[in-house]
């Protein structure tokens, strides 16, 4: 039998320093649990457009297309800003999730309670907060035409196009109340229907999805400014939400830094299954590329290591395996290790970004 | 010297009862100020597609375009969820905000400091917070063309388009730089430039306008997924917030949630000068038409109250009045009075809506 094969592309930033990280977790599996993976490298964003003008060479589309799991650390940073559009670092990671068709990008918004007091809500507003946000993302905004800056008359005009397709709708509906099937059975739906007739399809879609095939999961519906509110004064009263791409690209950022975890939280990206039954799929940290701090040290791995959790589990169907290395990334958090962007408590023992990774492998 | 002309359009849910307590404030102006203004009533939302089968009549239209400012409570409720998008009661609201061409919405998110505990965040991130979102209310996605629910193949496409010409970027990137002058002097910028030709294009505009014209004033551009992170963070580092139509609808709601102010919160929507100089106006609350508890006396009038209290500052220049009608409520709030979204606290003196109202008379 063939190992499963992962590409790896650590992107920007603090991007390597943290899939630095990842890797020590792989091998343990490898060398430890008889998990062996055929690991590739390569190039995406900044790093890929200075060694070749495009934020991805078809040579690593291919190759994405290829593997049965991509790992991403992030892309971009301020010596790209001026970059034309058509090759900015993000136009590389927008191309990977569309051509893998990556539709349901999986976020959970989740609160470590060792970290509680990092968030700027109360504790009891956060403590044991665990939602989880399913974005579409292959469509809408992101990817719709026409779009461009245009003439007309004497100026200029900036376009976009929303669009959704019933079947867009459904397949990441189809997602959305899967989970919650093994959670908490709870979906909420956001759109803005009283203002853009995408969002009245988007409503109508869902909840025919629901009524035909998921009548048993509890379903609501909430114009994403009403949950942009409620995320903020009450998030608890959340299961899973399921949203467009471009609010999904808000509200589970919004999430993300109300558990005061953002450094911890990992993200799935999955599409359709291939050949042999595993879903295409590309797993990625929610922080972004931090070019401030790359480089030195302090960035928190743990995003990273936990996104190779959420591939363990979705790819590879490893879900005990899952469980043994969060459980590992739980135990170094009680034992108080620290990086930089958790210190300020009382007796906690701060640590660099490969300390922590060391940390995480010796508690596997 | 003919009196200075109002609209009411007090409109669905809560909005008829705390629109009864401006008008007491409104009477109070008149008879204990001399500042009588000429004051009309009419209908919009749900009452008037009951009424007359639209949510805004070409009559109603009209007459909002005549006066010196309009005031309006709050449309929409469970009741019209069904109704054709052409005829909700958000059409007549949109309707007026674009024929009215009133392109700038100033919604200060401002922490009163007798109520910062209601805030979900923790004291010291709210407490004095006093921020100000210039959000475009006339173009963006919400008007853009072609919208709509189309056939296509054998499925159905739900459309709407981002539409953004430089003009329409200027004169609100303006708006936000003239009121950053008389406030703290620093505009953030937001949108998703680095996904959106319509965001490249806005960040240009803006950039040229505060080069040109404004280079006093600080300017930085964040993407609104980050802007929305920061907002949740530590949302003092903002003074003026400029972002389009859709970003500033969530943005907007997120940092007046956080504010623990929501019924509180005002909000004021300007368009070009008119003859006399005055702009074209429309003043509402941020908070919605809560058809939960209409009728029953629970509603916070003061939102709908400090509404008013921006007209007078931005319609009639009464810059005075309206310190003074801000002082009062902040009096009547130091005294302990509370409507019942606001209990909780030891010691505070419950009131219904009516009663709120009174007080704030009371005390100027
Ligand atoms: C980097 C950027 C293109 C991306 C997005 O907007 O989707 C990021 O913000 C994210 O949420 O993954
Ligand atoms: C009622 C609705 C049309 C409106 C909007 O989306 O603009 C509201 O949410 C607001 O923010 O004023």
């Amino acid at each position: 039998m063939t190992n499963p094969s992962l590409l790896i592309l650590p992107g920007d930033g603090i991007g390597p320093e943290v899939m630095a990280e990842v890797r020590k977790i792989i091998d343990w599996f490898g060398t430890k649990r008889d998990l062996a993976f055929d690991v590739s490298e390569g190039l995406v964003g900044g790093c890929s457009y200075d060694a070749h003008g495009t934020p991805l060479t078809d040579e690593t589309m291919e190759l994405a297309q290829s593997v049965d799991a991509v790992l991403l650390g992030a892309v971009g940073g301020p010596k790209y800003d001026n970059l034309d559009f058509s090759v900015k670092p993000e136009r590389g990671l927008l191309r990977l999730r569309k051509e893998m068709d990556l539709f349901a990008n999986l976020r959970p918004a989740q609160c470590f309670d060792a970290l509680a007091d990092f968030s700027s809500l109360k504790r009891d507003v956060v403590a044991g907060l665990d939602i989880m946000i399913v974005r579409e993302l292959t469509s809408g905004i992101y990817f719709g035409e026409p779009r461009g800056i245009f003439e007309e008359g004497n100026e200029r005009v900036g376009i976009n196009t929303q669009r959704y397709t019933e079947s867009e709708i459904e397949r990441v509906a189809r997602s959305a109340f899967e989970l919650a099937r093994r959670r908490g059975n709870k979906v909420c739906s956001m759109e803005k229907a009283n203002v853009m007739e995408s969002g009245v399809l988007w409503r109508e879609v869902v909840q025919k999805v629901h009524d035909e095939e998921y009548p048993d999961v509890e379903l609501s519906h909430m114009y994403a400014d009403a949950g942009a509110m409620q995320l903020c004064r009450w998030p608890k009263q959340f299961d899973v939400i399921v949203t467009d791409n471009l609010f999904g690209d808000l509200l589970s950022d919004a999430a993300a830094m109300l558990t005061g975890s953002l450094g911890m939280l990992p993200s799935a990206s999955l599409g359709a299954p291939m050949a042999n039954g595993r879903p295409k799929a590309l797993y990625e940290p929610v922080h972004g590329s931090a070019p401030d701090i790359a480089g030195q040290g302090k960035a928190n791995p743990i995003a990273c290591i936990l996104s190779f959790a959420m591939a363990l589990r979705y790819s590879f169907d490893l879900g005990d395996e899952a469980d043994r290395l969060e459980a590992a990334v739980e135990k170094v958090l009680a034992d108080g290790l620290r990086t930089a962007d958790l210190l300020g408590e009382e007796g906690v023992t701060p640590v660099s970004t490969s300390e922590m990774g060391d940390a995480v492998v010796a508690a596997l």
